[in-house]
């Protein structure tokens, strides 16, 4: 058994340790509108709804590492999420995930990521940024907040106003995903990620003064 | 394909499209300190990590629902780390789920759940409150901030001050977690959990000018 103060350590060090210990994380590839109108697309695992009513998603983006060529500069992500006030979240599944990864690559600027690596884009219903023809499910966003605790990272706070779901994936009756054909990846640390294949039900019990009796 | 606008859709589901679709999530099972001394465990998976300087988790908590005997009520969970001013988070495998999930039962006030639930618990290094046993790894908390953007829910920030790794889950040369023995559980939607047992390796790339290489 270890314990390690984080204050001690590197933020290489740091890093790691957290990426490493909260997992597995969901992966939100995002599109935005770069300034000449293209799309730019990068992958996020510090993210999650945080509330529904709004119905809020949070990504915290990091600035470029000391091993990219463009060490300490700002995502393509925040620059134009903040001048267009919106974007969109497409969830990653196993066919999506190797194009995903190398939505990672530090291309320069003025690289669509959507170009580069071959991915179809699409209109979005309720903003101008595409969603990603490919993603299984993608959630149109504006912008809502940001919060700028860190020089070195901001957490964005997205208002998701719409929800795009691929063929067979909406239960349109009773209105609720259906979980028996999504299969969405999540990322662990280095180059690991995870299949959501292997599952396991448990349900919820309620309490009452008789005792704790299933829901 | 279909396209759902938020707007138009009962909280209920809202709530059910957005953890449906956001998803595989992490599992934050939160102690804190009850008043009395004792403890308090609660699962949520709205959890993530958000920056790593400082080093902050997000957590999204709900007050309870329309069908708890406790409808409206605020979470202990929120009380307790408004009070204290510290939580911990205690990430889930598969040994410690059923009990994770035993832990979400809405059990009056004054019951604690990890005497409920035959949860031990076990000091930790930089604040006052345990820890569990069984859990692979643990982040000690300190409050940070508490974001009020809805009635219905709040968004507590945590800085990680120290982090507890059971035996064999830290590698202290690299100062690494080890991956092979770290299987943690992931949240899907109603009573539905996912391994991360099933895994792929994609190494990211590098940009440069003569071409995209491996990092």
């Amino acid at each position: 058994m270890h314990d390690i103060a984080l204050g001690s350590l590197t933020y290489e060090d740091r890093y790691a340790l957290i990426v490493g210990s909260v997992t597995p994380r969901p992966i939100a590839l995002v599109t935005t509108l770069n300034s000449d109108g293209s799309c730019n697309a990068a992958p996020f695992s510090s993210f999650n709804y945080m509330s529904v009513d709004p119905p809020l998603v949070a990504i915290g983006i990091e600035r470029y590492g000391d091993d990219s060529h463009r060490a300490g500069d700002l995502k393509d992500t925040l620059v134009n999420l903040e001048r267009s006030g919106e974007f969109v979240v497409n969830m990653v599944d196993h066919p999506l995930l190797e194009q995903a990864v190398g939505c990672a690559i530090d291309y320069p600027a003025n690289v669509s990521e959507t170009v580069a690596q071959g991915l179809e884009v699409a209109s979005s219903r309720r903003v101008q940024t595409p969603r990603l023809a490919k993603s299984p499910i993608s959630l149109e966003c504006r912008l809502f907040d940001v919060l700028g605790y860190s020089k070195s990272q901001s957490i964005v706070l997205g208002e998701i106003v719409s929800i795009h779901f691929s063929e067979g994936l909406l239960d349109l009756e009773k209105i609720r995903v259906n979980l028996d054909a999504y299969f969405p990846m999540c990322r662990l640390t280095g180059p690991n990620y995870a299949e959501s294949t292997v599952r396991t039900r448990l349900r919820t019990k309620q309490y009452s003064k008789a005792g704790v009796s299933h829901g």
